[in-house]
């Protein structure tokens, strides 16, 4: 079986991965836009097989990438080999990586999630920057975190940012979205405890009680925690300055309470 | 005395300004853009004083622009009024912030520190990411940090992207630039505990005797400390991980690694 290729730019395939940049595309479409070989490995070995893989003309053999072809294939997914001028304009990169793959978004359902089975785990608040939204992936997938739950109006983290901020974390942990009112209705149900970081918080970030399953609740970049979801949870820590400064990097601060969480549950 | 007012996108201060987004013009100026005018009061409280001060011609009275535009005008600066199409087209969105002024950068030299001043200070080798410098360089404001030094082939902290993600803490923070060749000879006088993060690191990073001044050292955000500065540090740390990611953003691992040697000094 011989793959398409293609060269013009005005393609419709070409034009579709392209506009996966958009939201609206991405969800309409429910797919998302993935750049580099490693990460079609990674997604390939959590499950996630490509739609689409385009490859530039001139990449160089790997068994990686035979590989992932020929999963691509065997799912019912398409190969496609491309001019380095596709790549580019579809990673809008000067210097794109030689593949980039399409696959289906998946969401985890709220009420599905098994507590037991991890010891933290993170909600998130209307967060707005894909950076610190994939940096924070990132994380919960490097200290063994159960999901990232989104709530309220929050950033994609299928996004093309996004999902490069993830290093590929996007396909390994589960992803929850949902609105402020099923998070608390479920927080009520939530069998372990959960800890909202504030900068007026009662209790050292470090000397809570945390126990598992320990829930991170973090608020917005500007505004941080509601009202509503700061009363929610069972405990309020507070991260302390030290210095001039008032606030911290959502993602360095979730950072914090994510490792301050699995250094005491593993200690 | 009344202001210039200027509604020409072509104007030469206005080019001027632009420019600087470009590395080249902020290296043959010395000077830098920050956006929003809560930042220029913080500049103004830590002895910066805008050499230019854009001000959106309908921007709000506000005692604190009132203070912006007579400091920059008594320290010899100059106040422009502008239209909204300039304030977009130099901050290059389309909701600008109504103020954006351009100031001097300031570096340190590294052999001005005076270690004792502070518990906790930084080096970063080879950092690429603005978001990322821009990211640890609060933190280090937030924790109280007496400098980031920024080692051989780091990214501008002046860039804009930088200095927006400081949200003002480039006026607080020391700043030095210096080659790897002057910092390891630097190192060498230190006369407290230097602390690289390394993947192989021998020590449980929350384990470590830490003592003030400590000096962390974190590598670039692809290839980790460089051999040389990995050996040249008294000790190597390990922060753990324990899900499937091997690594962490670079801001959050280093935001990670000042509240531990924070936290110790402090308890």
């Amino acid at each position: 079986m011989s793959d398409r290729i293609i060269e013009s730019l005005t393609n419709p395939t070409v034009k579709a991965v392209r506009a996966l940049h958009m939201k609206k595309s991405r969800e309409e479409t429910g797919r998302f836009l993935s750049e580099g070989l490693k990460f079609v490995g990674e997604a390939l070995d959590l499950g996630f097989s490509p739609r689409i893989l385009m490859v530039g003309r001139d990449a160089r053999p790997h068994p990686l990438l035979e590989r992932a072809m020929a999963e691509t294939r065997n799912a019912g997914g398409e190969v496609i080999r491309v001019t380095h001028d596709i790549l580019a304009k579809v990673s809008r990169k000067e210097n794109p990586q030689a593949v980039v793959a399409v696959f289906e978004q998946r969401f985890a359902d709220l009420e599905a999630l098994k507590p037991e089975t991890a010891p933290c785990w993170v909600a998130l608040e209307d967060v707005r920057d894909p950076g610190n939204l994939g940096a924070i992936i990132r994380t919960a997938d490097a200290a063994g975190c159960g999901a990232v739950i989104l709530v309220g109006d929050c950033t994609d983290p299928f996004s093309v940012e996004a999902v490069r901020a993830t290093m590929g974390s996007v396909f390994a942990v589960p992803l929850v979205r949902c609105t402020r009112e099923a998070f608390l209705a479920w927080l009520q149900t939530w069998p372990g405890i959960s800890v909202g970081a504030r900068l007026d918080g009662a209790v050292h970030y470090r000397q809570a009680a945390y126990q598992a399953p320990t829930l991170v609740v973090m608020g917005n970049e500007a505004q941080g925690l509601s009202p509503e979801a700061a009363a929610a949870c069972e405990l309020g820590v507070k991260i302390p300055m030290r210095g001039r400064a008032d606030s911290l990097n959502l993602a360095v601060a979730t950072g914090i309470m994510i490792y301050a969480v699995t250094d005491t549950l593993e200690s």
